[in-house]
């Protein structure tokens, strides 16, 4: 099988060694040394601002989600969601489970986020004699429908206002700029199985000084989630449980392995290369790109001649070895989403390609 | 190196061939026929009653130990809980952080349970005026110790006063006889990483029909952790959030590799003859069991030349390759584990026993 899904994604000959291997015991200096070195790469490729720390969380990206949420919002604040798919709304979710008051910018399918949405919440807020915004959570790539927000945009509303921005970059992180000090963010979240092309059960949460503080001070009524307690053994490059050693192994080799070869900036450029490789490749297929704003993770697509994108990713999967990305709920006969993310080659998008026309003729 | 820690054990070869491989798509039916045979195999392997189901938790034993207490327990019921060491103390605190009201039998390191600790905590009870226990939580072996507690002893007594009988089996499933329909028991955990033999980053949860009736009617807050939505999902053999994929493919091929060859009883008796070969060889060793009743699963060894147990953890580390499990806090240098888990052979406890006799000599 070919993946080119938006996660697991395929990856590298390092990490599949390590997977081939026993997990070693991990309550020692030298799995410490690799969990130090994990958070120094870490706040190093976010470009997290000086002080920044960094923990890893053994789970999915919604449970570092909903663990920033826990530990750094509080009923006292008061939260700008951008809701413009499923990932939104489960930031709107978890506000709500927490009880974090709330508002959302409910985008369309495939919409980009614009000024006019800021400042028309400003408007309805002010309208509504609620208080001020004090926190801004956006999932800077709407993974559900490939939509890739403004986050200068947002920076400058977040700077403007004084809002704590929390950054869900769980698909977009090494596939497309971006730097906490830049942005001014103070959480980001990400997560093992996208570019990171690790197996799935690691997420990672960055946070600003100023997301720090407020983790010291709140007490999220949650062992699991605890993030003092994360961060208090993160200090000597350990956790509060037995976490997913192997994957942070893997998270480990692939992190040198990204540092050496350059950094970000060539990550970033690998996966630009591949997505406008793809996306030129398909230009006389009946597929529509759906979103307005393209993040370089994902291209997400809708067949214009009248199939169900369901059933092109059951043919790709049983009739070609091809796996592609479904949608889900509504979007399930409208949309399937191609990946750029991972162990993948020109050759992958050529076979891809070859599929496609056959399927859609 | 070779591992006798409680875990990360060894695995077979079979995990370790599906860990050298990239991780599939898995929203797919493919994969749901995998998580339903797991639950399928789970449930046949830990005894459980009619109309049981089994949930995987993508996170480590404890974050399954806190998603049951969260989903079944409220403020309205009043736990009996075993604390005869770390784990038994972690239990506690889920419990005072759910407001969970509950009391706790303290028993002093590798101290079984008896009688008389039941009927002291009941007399306690009355005479403090409170209302009747509701539920009665237990690890079945405290690993910390390597204390086995009494099952049948604690089975008796739930069924006596009709509480919900709640076991943490992490380190004992498949070391050691187990039969939740046989005892009433209506939770049952157990992690990835113990006797499964498969890389840490998945824990289970076993529920009785009680309990999942008392699922039904909870509403925890929190997202990652609500059982509801993770037993709607394994319905069809989803999981709500992104699993650990691969992990779960290694238990499904671990959970029929111990189908193939016998089931339970072949894997306990296996942990058995290791304990037992391992126990006869230390004999002349100044090296004393602190344990007043045993698991198969771990040997909990306290030693009496005056050396430091982590110590001889560091010598055996650094020195012969060997790793066993040190113990933290107060037991840390008076201390090691040696486990009975994962892909061991009497080879390798010739090889610990020969170090040991260097070490301790």
């Amino acid at each position: 099988m070919i993946n080119f899904t938006v996660g697991p994604v395929q990856s590298s000959e390092a990490v599949h060694e390590i997977g081939a291997r026993d997990v070693p015991y991990f309550r020692t200096a030298e799995f410490s040394e690799v969990m130090l070195e994990n958070e120094r790469l870490m706040l190093k490729f976010s470009g997290a601002p000086e002080g920044a720390r960094a923990v890893f969380i053994t789970g999915s990206g919604t449970a570092s989600m909903e663990a920033a949420v826990m530990n750094i919002l509080t009923p006292e604040d008061r939260a700008l969601v951008v809701n413009g798919g499923s990932f939104g709304a489960r930031f709107c979710k978890i506000c709500e489970i927490h009880g974090v008051p709330h508002d959302e910018i409910r985008l369309a399918t495939g919409k980009a986020l614009k000024t006019e949405d800021l400042s028309h919440a400003e408007t309805q807020r002010r309208r509504d004699g609620q208080k001020q915004y004090t926190a801004f959570l956006v999932n800077k790539h709407e993974t559900s429908t490939g939509v890739h927000y403004d986050m200068r945009l947002i920076s400058e509303y977040c700077k403007e206002h004084g809002l704590l921005l929390m950054v869900d970059n769980i698909s977009s992180f090494l596939c497309d700029d971006f730097s906490m000090a830049e942005l001014g963010a103070d959480v980001m979240i990400t997560g093992a199985q996208k570019a990171l092309a690790c197996p799935p059960g690691v997420s990672i949460i960055i946070l600003s000084p100023r997301a720090l503080e407020r983790v010291a001070r709140n007490d999220p009524r949650c062992m699991y989630f605890d993030l003092k307690d994360a961060l208090a053994n993160q200090m000597r490059g350990q956790t509060p449980f037995t976490p997913a050693v192997g994957t942070l192994l893997q998270i480990n080799a692939r992190l040198k392995e990204i540092d050496s070869v350059g950094g970000v900036t060539v990550e970033v450029n690998r996966a630009k290369e591949l997505a406008e490789y793809f996306r030129n490749r398909i230009k006389d297929l009946p597929l529509e790109i759906v979103s307005e704003s393209l993040s370089n993770a994902v291209t997400p697509l809708h067949p214009t001649n009248g199939m169900s994108a369901y059933e092109i990713f059951l043919k790709l999967k049983d009739e070609h070895g091809i796996w592609v990305c479904p949608n889900g709920g509504e979007l399930k006969n409208q949309v399937f989403r191609v990946g750029h993310m991972g162990n993948l080659s020109r050759d992958d998008y050529d076979k891809l390609v070859d599929a496609l026309y056959k399927i859609l003729g």
